[in-house]
């Protein structure tokens, strides 16, 4: 009997461990973490789920240690990996923003630009990506490896540190200024070279990005309703670009449609008050698991 | 260069904040609270968000360090705040109750009007509240501030207390009578007068309020599909008024048709049977993020 | 005055209670449990709720106390209790399994079948349905009544054990190896025969079913919807049995239909590949409340 | 090569088990639980620690799987086990009171005594030492298993509850009163009878069971220290018995000398007042690891 | 039968009702706070126990409704109490330092003193001192009422705050800079004036003064012993005061003492590399329980 | 006026910063973690202490940005830090073993020393330590920079780790064999070699290192006193070496004497049944603080 096919596949263990495994449900595949076994369950035979920090996902999907996984662009980049990049997503609903990597200084450092770290120490937990970003910089500067609180040494320690932020809240918190941003990093479906070759685990994979792209998708829009007087219809379409392709159908009441439209949910703010003023009645918004296009 | 206008908008800090953020979300407003720093994140560049105890939002907004914000009907009262109301809201849908404040003593206690308090000592949070009752019924009592844990000292420290409660589980767990109602509160969005004349803040605030409310309706409310043989939708719609105004869409199979309405949730357990009862098959309910009418 | 008719309803204590709470409210009954009463509060006056551990409620549905409860098949069979059983449910939605008590043995143990625990020590939470698996297969063994951590005590305690298990992983993070089935258990929502044979009690307590079991089924479909060529639909249709009894409307561009349908969520993952294929564009997946057929 | 002696030793999992590791500490002996192994490890190589729950422990002494363990006389009887009995403890220090077991129906239930429960239902965990005072009492009534939350069972589920109590507090917040006692129960150190009769083990389990009561009785004592004058010495020692057999060291300052002694912790708070008016000065109490008489 | 005589005794509930009761304990009093109960247990029939918050237990001493309690000098003063005051403590054995209430302003505000505070706006939890410190200072300026978070409103919504700090860090996290202190506060007992009068109430709360207060000297205080050549006592004595009034013994080894005495604890890390430079040999520190003159 | 000297200390973060904090104050040095500033509080005014990651202290020792600092044996090692070492210490109690890095492989690995690692590829924490381990024992290997849940790894990420363990147990509980031990780590105190020359920081570290070890000294051990009559004190002290050297007073009652002196904590548990056999009474135990000899 031939042994059924096995795709091993790694989430990134830690900060990003809840999002992903909740992400990845959305998808279709759930995930359950047991503290007793270092295998989680997912409900689907053909994969084997491994929990692996961040850092080093890209290192053992290189290795083929793992067929494909889930981690930044960043720590691709600062290991080097030569790994197949299947596809690119963005996890936080919130910001909408992806995270960076940025050189901070003290808010009343005499450091203005990448120029003044000449003959400075910097910490960071990015190490090589520093080096390079100096090196194309022609910066020649001591980069040391930081096990953590980064921000921390900013201000006694060292003299600049590269470090990850979002909304640069935590960097003013301890003020810190941002002098500039070595690299932008969201997260990529990953897969080994020699896997990618393999047609039943290349299918497997690009399924799995399509579902996980459509949920992904699918959080930062909205389905919205509403009615319409029929004579009002043009001039709503006309005015509004956002509402691009709607499902147009015609109500029992004579002489009004109802359309139907899958949008961004944060142009929702600004849209309903148009969307009124324009005539539109009995506007619904409602959540969506999926969007695939 | 001008400046970018900014509304400062001022959320109840502590029980009621992470509801609030929750409900702010729903309507749009992505909000971030970091233990770092007191100013919270919001993805809304026009916005900045102040986090304050719901006891004096009415205070300083009246004060016009805020432009607007959301607090209860109770603490307004207590203040005396000079604010322009601009929507209410009812935030628990478990309930689907306003909270009120009671006078209560103990189960065996001979008061049994607020004429009884002639003489006695009352604790409560809400001191002028609770002073402006005594007046408007002639009573003469002592009141004195509550730290909390109020409803312990009816039972040896005074004569009765003042409290809030929503289902009244709470006093009947600690053997307490409500004797009278002083107060309903529901959460207001209350706006600084002045604010409310600037063109720019009105229209900021009033389509917040809309957005807040169609996000509280949609809590309440939820969609619902079934479809049904053509000759039955009459009798269905005439026996069941709840269905008000529903979209009628006929279907590929002859003779049947798809009907879908927007309700409220808390009618489905009982309208369900009775629309498997009038022939309606295939019904599926799902749920709203918004509704705007 | 008659007195208001009152259903007295027992819902599992313990670490079921978080998850029937919740099914509950899908349902459309919510329950909040304060620390301070005995007594939840619901919002459905006809109802009192009561927790009670799962291992008694059949006892106390039996003997009347309780006029109908949802409690696992397996209490029920264990407590031998004699009670109407209305509706079976599945809760997890995350392995689509019910759970099932096992014989389990230490992994290198020499006992393969249930023959081998002749003259051995069993321990277990379910005394009775061990003896009478034991009984049904002729084989005499001592039985213990074990307070919990059974798991551990399979290794030097007692010679096998008969545990619950629903993905058997925690079995297999213990080296235990499964022996043998002796059943399978799903929650069932159950009436006291009295209770069942009053008409109103009845039928409050079908709604209730009819109800629940409308949010579980929910919880494991979802809707879906696409755009499709008229030209392209009925291949689809064809091919695609899971798309059954589709709703479809007419879109405003012309030559393009909208296909609407409910179907189980763990199939989305396989079908979204193939509609593309067969040329759905603009798919959506939307969450559901309640499915009631 | 002989193998190693090992001693096998059951402690109680569960709520008792940080006191029983606290004081095992303090006995000497230092044991570590970890989530990751479920043998505990202790800086004894010739321990090996089960944790075992408390109704448990009896039954697998007495088996022999374990050679000793410690107890609650309770479990010990209600399981009938014939065990050797090393030594008995007092674990709670704040009441200095055994535990018991006590029959307990609503305040204002009509039952008064043990007779009154003819024919009535009763709940508890301790089922066979509930038959058995019943039995004694010539009462017949129905005893079912309980498990847990028993006391709020008896508003309306039971007649009555035998339930365990240290000081009350938790019966009289559920509105029960206490009928009669049935059982007073303390820990116990109790080994294997054949293991008693291995000298190796005997000794073993001896010196364990003097050091622990060692450090339980030192819990309850304090080293108390004091200066008084000569003079005033014999008046002292004369009207105080508390301080039997007390250390008198002549102190460098003429006529003076310093009096030590080991006293119950909890009479210090009525002798210091005392020896301060009998002329001692510089009263010190300090802290006690063991006391071995 | 006559009653036995009580003394009902308030402890501040909230932040201190932990250090409170560990106090407590040291002192001799076992007490234990249920959840389900209101009244706290305590090891003395003629105690019992309230737990009020701190603010609030003044008043209730003041009253008679309390014969005694423990709050902190700012709250009797705050409230006005008459009452008496039996005795002061020091709980923090970290810093040593009572309690202060502070003027304290942004670090960039140019209030430099409480002159320029006239016609500002002060946020604070004791209106009533800081009304009376203004007016002591003949200034005029708006006090109102925080109800917590106070450091963070003197960046935008008052002027200045005044507000507790011990060590003033949490002052210096949220840059603010202390103006001026207006009272320095420490717990105290106090009594009603009335019980104070009553022999046997006095005589009760006398004696627990005068534990609590040698439990809490006890925190400060260590035990000293070291063993020294006879003929390098009298240098030893003479050049370290802090060694007063030690118990000289003399021990088996010829020409040798040993030394004992009580200290102070926070001058033994200076003490000892000077007693070791001046022969001592064995030193050792042992704690204690309660230090009585 | 000249700036009062500053000595400025580096604390382990993390894992042993609340063991660490804990030691300090039982040497006499109180510091108090605020999550609002990164500046822990002293109540010495010569101290300012840093909390940083223990794989860093050492370095930033060695740079001078610390005069000293507390972190393992292995770090320095690992970093290559040339500082000077003050102090060892041994925090862990309860098993009083230094922890140590061991090379492990899986249970059933074919490796069984380090010559079979020859092209084999290892993850670990401490990269430099194992290159020099692999140096030493001329073997080639691949190691590569483990980020944490290392013990996982080597069952299918790599063929050996080099991971520290104290008791071994996690390593067991993952089903790994320890091959070798590369390293015995304990804390060390270390100091800038600059510092080091300094007169004043030099004293200032020299007391804090002795202080520090009596204060380690004291949780090993225990004060043990006892009386016994004095014609049995020379076969008693004759018999057991482990009383060396103790003090020995003369007792009110005619022909005894009391005994006591400081012995290892971990040998009472055999030493008191000795004591008792040779005629000992009144035996107590007693903790102590600090022992400086």
């Amino acid at each position: 009997m031939k042994n059924k096919p096995i795709l091993r596949f790694g989430l990134p263990k830690g900060s990003l461990q809840d999002a992903t495994i909740e992400k990845m449900a959305k998808a279709g595949y759930n995930i359950q973490v047991s503290s007793r076994s270092y295998v989680p369950y997912v409900d689907d035979a053909e994969l084997e789920i491994r929990l692996i920090r961040a850092q080093e996902i890209s290192r053992y999907v290189e290795h083929g240690y793992l067929d494909c996984g889930i981690t930044g662009y960043d720590w691709i980049q600062e290991n080097g990996s030569k790994v197949h990049e299947v596809g690119e997503f963005l996890f936080s609903k919130a910001t909408r923003q992806p995270a960076r990597w940025v050189l901070a200084v003290p808010e009343n450092s005499p450091i203005k630009s990448v120029r003044d770290l000449e003959g400075k120490r910097i910490a960071t937990e990015v190490v090589n990506l520093t080096k390079k970003y100096l090196r194309k910089n022609k910066v020649k500067a001591e980069v040391e490896f930081s096990w953590g609180a980064t921000e921390v040494k900013a201000h006694e320690l060292v003299d600049a540190i590269v470090e990850i932020t979002e909304t640069g809240s935590s960097l003013r918190a301890n003020k810190l200024r941002i002098v500039d941003t070595l690299l932008y990093s969201t997260p990529r479906l990953i897969a080994n070279t020699k896997s990618w070759q393999d047609n039943w685990k290349r299918q497997k994979i690009e399924t799995m990005a399509l579902l996980l792209k459509g949920a992904l998708d699918a959080e930062a829009k909205v389905g919205l309703k509403m009615n319409i007087a029929q004579k009002d219809l043009d001039a709503l379409l006309h005015s509004l670009p956002a509402l691009r392709n709607p499902t147009i159908s015609s109500l029992s009441q004579k002489g009004w449609v109802a359309v139907e439209t899958i949008i961004d949910e944060h142009v929702v703010r600004e849209l309903i008050p148009q969307l009124k003023a324009a005539g539109a009645e009995g506007i619904i918004e409602y959540p969506l698991n999926k969007v695939v296009y």
